[in-house]
């Protein structure tokens, strides 16, 4: 059945507006009557049938709330340096599938991409709509926040207080990121800082480890492109707590 | 210091020839007398000096035998169902990274992508070639194998026979990754089968588990597209027997 993000929430009803709506009626092609499934963003799933399709909105009768279970239960953010290309597209996409719960463009001292003004704003729009898909596609009823593009002064401001920071850094050859983990606590966020492509300066590591009390981690002995550390990282940690794999 | 696969290997010399002769020549410019790395595809690595640099050759002479200990100790294969575009390119890049051993391209049911013949063998040189480069990039001192492209008839005989065959599906909710692979031994390999976009068929997770004796097992609520699903199990793999993270 085809799932959608709710526009605004009613009693008993929903709306589907502008890109849901195009989608529902253009390229589905769905009509009164049809049933599918709507989701916000708190962890909610509903059953619904469509009951209005009008100029500017879809209107959705609730049949029955589900509880999908779908959504990690520890809340992983990842903070990555800004890089070139499409690494952060990806590491959005499937950092969302994986179960992410937010993601942070940070702007590290070895960024090549410089981002200000409307560009910046854009491009979180942009990574936003890719974190919006991917939660759909992979049954998600949680879409992962991408935050504005953030320097480090202000990045302890941006997440909760109570957060839990890690920093894999491939000059720590003692700590490993599982035996970090087992010292953690799963009801507090985590944030994972990844560095841009060419790693972070050590004077960032400082920084993360003196202001933000990050962990630095070993990921083993292997050196991981920035975007394959970022999801090896997510990944491990989802895992650790049962909430993947 | 520079990495180099040794093409040659002699008596306390070695050769690097072709690509690996091009890029320390022409695209790193370095000289007779400089310190460099070779590494074969045994695990072993030399610290070495160039000795003589000509038209089809440079000649190496070995200073010192290393042990870097960065190749995993499990041997964990990826069997992956062909798919269209630059997915498995990614999968062998990112997977080769983390510390695949190996990497068999299967011919899926839902498989869209066709290759036969010299296209075949083409592109499994393409995959060989891009491992090699992630090998280098990583500071492997093994290059994953690329094995060329399977039916499922031949699956078995391709792999060692000790073999021990996983199948992620998404049908299968109540067995996980992690809690199989404390069933698993660590010094037989280990496969995974991944599907190609669309997932496998009902009946090749039944050929998986009859003939192959595969485990069909979950990666948790969320579906993941076949990439992402790929390098997450790799990934919860190697961490279960701290060959990562």
């Amino acid at each position: 059945m085809h799932r959608f993000k709710v526009t605004e929430l009613g009693d008993h009803v929903f709306w589907l507006r502008d890109a849901e709506r195009e989608h529902l009626v253009r390229v589905l092609r769905l009509s009164s009557g049809d049933a599918i499934l709507g989701f916000d963003n708190s962890g909610r799933e509903w059953l619904a049938e469509i009951l209005k399709i009008e100029d500017n909105s879809v209107t959705c009768v609730m049949l029955e709330e589900r509880q999908p279970h779908v959504e990690a239960c520890s809340e992983v953010y990842l903070v990555a340096g800004l890089s070139k290309g499409e690494k952060l597209e990806w590491v959005i996409q499937k950092g969302t599938e994986l179960g992410m719960y937010g993601f942070v463009p940070l702007r590290a001292k070895r960024s090549i991409m410089r981002l200000e003004g409307s560009k910046a704003s854009e491009r979180v729009e942009r990574w936003q709509k890719i974190a919006r898909e991917a939660a759909k596609q992979s049954h998600r009823v949680r879409e992962p926040q991408i935050f504005g593009i953030t320097d480090w002064e202000d990045i302890a401001s941006v997440l909760p207080e109570t957060t839990q920071w890690l920093i894999p850094y491939e000059e720590e050859k003692s700590q490993g990121l599982s035996q970090t983990l087992a010292t953690l606590v799963s009801d507090k966020p985590i944030a994972i800082l990844i560095g841009p492509e060419g790693g972070f300066d050590p004077s960032e590591v400082s920084y993360a480890t003196e202001h933000l009390k990050a962990q630095s981690v070993s990921l083993g002995p292997r050196i991981l492109r920035a975007e394959t550390a970022a999801l090896a990282a997510l990944t491990i940690t989802l895992a650790h707590w049962a909430d993947l794999g």
